[in-house]
C-alpha cells in the first residue's frame, strides 16, 4: 500500500477542506493510505475511526504563514509539516502534500526529505491553464531558486518533461525556454546557455517562448529561471484575478441592466472561469526530491485538495521519482 | 517652437492612423512642430500644405518588424527611423516618436541620439494601468537590457520616479523594487543589492514588490532588471488579453441568451476595459537619452498614438532630459 503524509493544519481551509478532500478521493484510490499529522481531537472528530486507509499521527505545533521558513523548521519540530516530512525521510510515507507556508515546505523538502544524487536543484513546478484546450503547461522553476545556474534548468526540464509525458500523459512534450524574445541568442548569458544546452538535449525543445505566449498553449513545458519564473506566475495570477475581480464588481454594481446581463451571460462567463480553473491540475511540485512533495495554495478548498490528492496518486504510480533516481545517478 | 520627430512610416496604421492622430493633437499643441519621416507622395496627400506647424522630410525606406535592429540601422540609412534619429542627434528636431521595431527604435536611441552623460544605461518604460484609479504606474526597464546591474536599476528608479512627478503629477512617487517576496533579504545578489542602494537613496523607497500585487496600485513606480520587467509586462499584456478574447468568444458564440447578457452588461464591460485602457498613458519612454524617445505600440491605432504625441509634449514642456543631464552629470 503507498503511503500519503497529508499536513492536516496547513492553508486558510485547514484541517476540514483537506480531511473532505481526502474523504472523498478515497474510494477511488483503493491502493492509497492516507497519514494526517495534525492536532489529534480535531482529526478524531473529522476522520472515521477504523478505517485501514486512514491513519492519524498527533502533532502539537503548526507552522504558520509568516514564519521564517529555516528557523520555522529547525525550532517547531513537533509541527504537522516537518513531523510529516520526517516520516517520508524515514520511508513511512511515500509522498507529502501540503498547504502551508510554502517557504517552509520547500525548505522541509530539501533538508529532511532532501535531494535525489544528481540533482543540483529541485525546483518548484505547477500545471498552469491555457487558451485554447484543457491540457494546461508546466512551468518550472517558479520560486524554489532566487538564483539558478544553466544546468539547473536543463535538469528541471528534463524532470518537468517526463512529468508532462508521464502523468498528464503528453507524448513528446513540447520544451520551450521562456526568453525576451524569439530568436536564439536572445537573453543574458544564463539564457543563452540553456539555449544550447536544450538544443544538445534529447527533448523535445521547440525554442524560445515570450511572456504573452505563455496562455496560448504553444509548449508543453516551460523552463525559466526560479526569479524570473516567480515574477511571471505571480503576475499572470495577479493580472488574472484584478480582471475578474473588476469584471464581477462591474456587472454587479453598475444597476439592473448589467446585473441582468450578467445572469443571462452566467454560463458563458463559467465557461470561461472554468478553462481558467487551475485546480484541476493539482498542485505544485518540488521536483528533483527522494519522494514528491506538493504543495497547493494556502486559499485551496476540497475541490482543489482532492485534485492535488488524485495527482500525487498518479506521480506514485508512474513512479516517476525512481526514474528521476536512475536518469541523474548516471 | 519645440520640433517633434514623427516616424510616419513604423507600425501596422503607418502613415494613417500616426498622420490623424497627429492632426489631431496639433490644435491643443500650438508651440509644437510636427516633422514628418516618410515616403514623400504618401505624406503630401495625407497632410496639408503651407501649415507652419508641419514639415515633411522625404525618407525612401523602411525598417520593417523583421529586420535585424543594429542591421537595419547600419544599412537603411534613408530609412524613415534612422533620418528620423539623425535629425534628433543634430539638433533639428527635440524627440522623436515611432511605431516601428522596437529593437531598432533602442538601437537607434542609444546609438544614434546618445546617451546622457553618467547615465549607464537608458532603461524602456512603459506607463502600466491599476485597478484602483486611473493614475497607473511606471515600469522600468521591460526590455532595453538583457543583463543589468544594481547601479542601472538606481539609476532607472531615479529618471522613473522624477518622470512620474513632472510628467504623472504624482507627489513624491511610491518606488518599489520587483522582488520574490516582501522582505529585505529576498532575491538574488542583484536585487538585494539594488533593495540596499534604494533604501540608501532619496527616493520615496516602499521597499519590494510581488508580481501579484503589480496592478493593485501600490506603487507609482516599479523597477525591475530589464529581463525579468520583459517578461512580466508580457505576462501581463497576454494574460490580460487572452481573457478578453475567451470572454468576448463566450459572449458572443454561447447562443442567444449570452449575447443578449452581453448587450445588456455592454457598458459595465467597457468600463472594465476603460480602466486597463493603456493607450492614455502615451507611449514606452526610452529614459536616459539626450532627448526624448518615445515608442508606441506597432498596433497602435490614432487614439494611442494623439497620446503620445500629448505625452512627448509634456515631457519636453517639463524639460526631462535637462533635469536628467543636470542631476547625472554631477
Amino acid at each position: 500500500m503507498r503511503k500519503i503524509a497529508i499536513d492536516a493544519m496547513g492553508g486558510e481551509n485547514a484541517p476540514e477542506a483537506i480531511v473532505e478532500a481526502v474523504l472523498k478521493a478515497k474510494p477511488e484510490l483503493p491502493e492509497d493510505k492516507f497519514i494526517f499529522f495534525g492536532d489529534e481531537g480535531k482529526m478524531k472528530e473529522l476522520l472515521p475511526a477504523d478505517d485501514d486507509q486512514i491513519e492519524i499521527v498527533a502533532t502539537t505545533e503548526v507552522i504558520l504563514d509568516e514564519d521564517e521558513p529555516v528557523k520555522a523548521m529547525r525550532t517547531k519540530k513537533d509541527s504537522s509539516m516537518v513531523v510529516a516530512a520526517n516520516w517520508v525521510k524515514e520511508g513511512k510515507a511515500d509522498a507529502l502534500l501540503s498547504l502551508g507556508n510554502t517557504g517552509a515546505l520547500l525548505t522541509c523538502g530539501i533538508f529532511i526529505v532532501g535531494r535525489i544524487k544528481g540533482v543540483a536543484r529541485p525546483g518548484l513546478m505547477p500545471t498552469m491553464p491555457v487558451e485554447s484546450s484543457d491540457d494546461g503547461f508546466n512551468i518550472i522553476d517558479v520560486g524554489a531558486n532566487a538564483t539558478s545556474k544553466p544546468e539547473y534548468l536543463l535538469q528541471w526540464a528534463e524532470m518537468a518533461s517526463c512529468y508532462a509525458e508521464k502523468v498528464r500523459g503528453v507524448s513528446k512534450p513540447r520544451v520551450a525556454l521562456l526568453n525576451n524574445g524569439a530568436e536564439f541568442d536572445k537573453g543574458d548569458d544564463l539564457h543563452k546557455e540553456v539555449y544550447q544546452l536544450l538544443q544538445d538535449s534529447s527533448l523535445n525543445f521547440t525554442g524560445n517562448i515570450e511572456g504573452h505566449e505563455l496562455l496560448q498553449g504553444k509548449a508543453d513545458v516551460v523552463v525559466t529561471d526560479g526569479f524570473t519564473g516567480n515574477a511571471v506566475l505571480k503576475s499572470i495570477e495577479g493580472t488574472g484575478s484584478v480582471i475578474i475581480h473588476m469584471l464581477k464588481d462591474g456587472l454587479l454594481n453598475n444597476g439592473v441592466k448589467a446585473k441582468l446581463g450578467a445572469l443571462l451571460a452566467k454560463d458563458a462567463l463559467k465557461s470561461v472561469a472554468s478553462r481558467f480553473d487551475k485546480d484541476k491540475y493539482g498542485g505544485a511540485v518540488l521536483l528533483g526530491l527522494n519522494s514528491p512533495v506538493v504543495k497547493q495554495h494556502g486559499r485551496s478548498d476540497a475541490r482543489a485538495v482532492y485534485y492535488a490528492v488524485k495527482q500525487i496518486d498518479k506521480i506514485l504510480t508512474e513512479d516517476l521519482t525512481n526514474t528521476f533516481k536512475q536518469e541523474f545517478s548516471k
